[in-house]
């Protein structure tokens, strides 16, 4: 890249980066912006003009605050991409094939570097645009899909030295985490959550892909490559989302001294690489457990630098923006790294660690059936199994919200709840345990389990 | 310095690079260890062997765990820096004038890049060697002088795309963060803490430099001219330690929500930059607050990314190594950029903002003879001075240890602990009033005065 960059602009100091842009919502509104501001800061700083000179979007149109009329403008983002009087394609549409996955194809094909924001994209597609840029000479920046404003993919890229990381973890995801904070602090469900959320704008209209964990998972799975030099396995991430989290469960864990955040966790083991993406019980005085509200948090342990942390806004249009135009700054500065940390040729193979093989402590909410010797029964079974408690709540007082349109039902016996949490055992012998205690009768309906991580 | 390299290298990809280093304490025999261990993974990644060619100490012969028998040894760093055999020199020797800047100034005279751990040199010197590297085509990194482990300088330099700093602030120094912390955990002495810290490594035999707070300004001078484009103005920093922190201060502040912690804190102000460093007031539950014992953590406050925290290791050889690497990479890549993140010609003049017309909250803490009248005529006088306040205690439980040598001395009389804390006011005025309530002698010794900051 920095090469074909130095070929093109021989007065490279002189010449202005021509930047096309495809997809002109938030972000890109934000970024075309952001380049008007600090268009004299930015060439005093860099030495060099950025100038949009393309833009492609849905709507030629609609009104975003931002004048495009001076720009090029194309419907097809594919023939932006392939335009000669561009230096850097910027992709800001979003989508994980179609489109962006074809645009970004062509100008990477034609040696132009590209910067985008898509996380699905990268996650689907991550190692072939890779090795595409590589063979073209190109770059490709995407310090924008993972966390928008924390400039995580450049430490893990440029700044960790030989570091090796042990372990990823984080809160990835600003609307689970804004659910989550909220469901702590007021006495308020997940369904009115969710609502406040949409309406306040944190949360989409179809909520799917962040509250079941999915975009917790692409971005899981960039950082997952980029920390253990390995392919992008997004789609062998172990996924549960928040939508089962209740008032009960984050009050029980409030009076252990826990906090409950949907987070992203990476880590190698004997069996290969655990990637999960699940509701997790982390220590109310851990660092994590404070990253509140819509506020994203990366948290990566290495053998030199035992723990680093980034936090900062995880979304929005001018925070995202600026990591865009991070990017972008890199390859106008003759930048040239392998995308994802390491030549793609010599990335590992993605061998999963399965659940099951999975080691840790949980936090286990039954629902029992008010006889003589059921906590018995229960607790025998888990003997069994081998699975040490460390703590039995069982209390008169322990809300039954949840449960309440059923404890009466059925067959007119009342239930209880009861909250076990467990010390470091194997997934596979808990489930077998719950399995087994299910067949037992003296519970209703599924457990709810919550994993319990002690960072 | 990407030209020069390149000129030198014209097969960069297979040429190793060949470093020299002076100094061979902790960080430097971790930087030699580590790059023996990772020799392969680092070629793999970068594509470029890094080779250590020469060193060198004050010893030649102490044991450090690694074995420098295969490096050419040098008694005097500057013909270190002077080796034509060295493609970049690393200066770990410290010190902020003496042989430290003459090898540096010789290594980049020589057109030779640079990477150094030294924040003295570079509080001190930073322009200067700024400049220096620019008119000679060098580079110049310094990752590890500031906030060891944390990639703080790169964040600055090259990931906040055009977003513009208004303040930065940060636990700069383990020592202090260690002291601190233990006292809010413990019922224990600034000096036993001390003590204790010493014997642990964490403090030095004089630990001036750091309980004193010159090193936490020595690193927020750095920070203060890389967010606002301005020159490096260390001697230019309001200074304030920790020596006169006791129990009584982090209880009270612990009852009202607040922990103590030594900040360095620098932001624009209608005077110009106020960059200052002491004990600060934070709540109890502002991220900041969580950052314990040895760790430090730096927050940048921007117009795009509004709140970025990083945190991490401060300190520690293999941290601080670690960040050395990162830069020696950068260089090995061929990276160009200004040292200070804005070619030098440009940077703007410091100009200070005078504390004295520092706005925020105090907590002040006077130890009141204990005569009728003496409470309403400190109020008195502070309401003279236009100085509101939120909060008045004073209990016959506040702890007078401190004090207690001299509580019942003097005239006979006894005295209380008062603690205010007021509103947000101009320094100036409090310090007037301080004046005018200890002429009216109705108080014994001089004010505990502590900030307070609402972040």
């Amino acid at each position: 890249m920095e090469e074909t960059l130095n070929d093109k602009n021989s007065d490279k100091d002189s010449r202005p980066l021509r930047i096309g842009i495809a997809g002109l919502g938030t972000v890109g509104s934000a970024l075309v912006g952001m380049l008007e501001e600090n268009a004299t800061q930015i060439e005093r700083r860099h030495g060099r003009k950025i100038q949009v000179v393309a833009v492609c979007a849905r709507s030629r149109s609609r009104d975003r605050g931002i004048d495009i009329s001076s720009f090029q403008w194309y419907d097809d983002p594919v023939a932006l991409a392939g335009n000669g009087d561009v230096d850097l394609f910027v992709e800001l549409m979003g989508g994980e094939d179609g489109p962006a996955l074809a645009a970004v194809k062509a100008a990477l094909a034609a040696g132009r570097p590209v910067v985008s924001a898509n996380k699905a994209l990268l996650a689907s597609h991550g190692v072939e645009l890779a090795q595409l840029a590589e063979d073209c000479g190109a770059q490709i920046g995407f310090e924008a899909a993972v966390a928008g404003g924390i400039p995580v993919i450049k430490t893990l890229r440029e700044g960790l030295g030989a570091a090796s990381v042990t372990r990823v973890y984080g809160i990835l995801n600003g609307t689970c985490n804004y659910i989550l904070t909220r469901m702590g602090q007021e006495d308020i469900s997940f369904a009115d959550c969710l609502k406040d959320a949409q309406e306040l704008g944190y949360a989409e209209a179809d909520p799917t892909f962040d509250i079941e964990g999915f975009d917790t998972a692409h971005k899981l799975a960039i950082l997952t490559s980029l920390c253990f030099q390995c392919q992008i396995a997004a789609d062998e991430v172990f996924v549960e989302g928040i939508t089962a989290i209740s008032q009960e469960d984050i009050k029980v864990a409030a009076e252990l001294g826990y906090v409950i955040k949907l987070l992203g966790i990476s880590q190698r083991s004997e069996q290969g690489i655990e990637q999960r993406v699940h509701p997790t019980l982390v220590r109310a005085n851990s660092a994590i457990a404070r990253v509140d509200n819509v506020l994203n948090a990366i948290i990566l342990e290495t053998d030199h630098v035992s723990e680093l942390m980034l936090s900062g806004p995880g979304a929005g249009g001018s925070a995202t923006a600026a990591s865009v135009l991070a990017d972008i700054l890199d390859i106008a500065r003759g930048q040239s790294i392998p995308p994802l940390g390491m030549p793609t040729g010599e990335l590992a193979d993605y061998r999963r660690a399965p659940m099951r093989a999975h080691k840790g402590g949980y936090y286990i909410r039954l629902d029992v059936i008010d006889v003589p010797g059921a906590l018995a029964a229960i607790t025998s079974r888990l003997g069994e199994n081998g699975i040490s408690l460390e703590s039995v709540i069982q209390r008169p007082d322990l809300n039954h919200d949840v449960h309440s349109q059923d404890s009466d039902s059925g067959n007119g016996e009342n239930s209880r709840t009861l909250v076990l949490i467990t010390q470091d055992i194997i997934e596979a012998s808990l489930r077998k345990a719950l399995d087994q205690v299910a067949d037992d009768g003296h519970t209703r309906g599924a457990p709810q389990v919550i994993r319990i991580e002690s960072f």
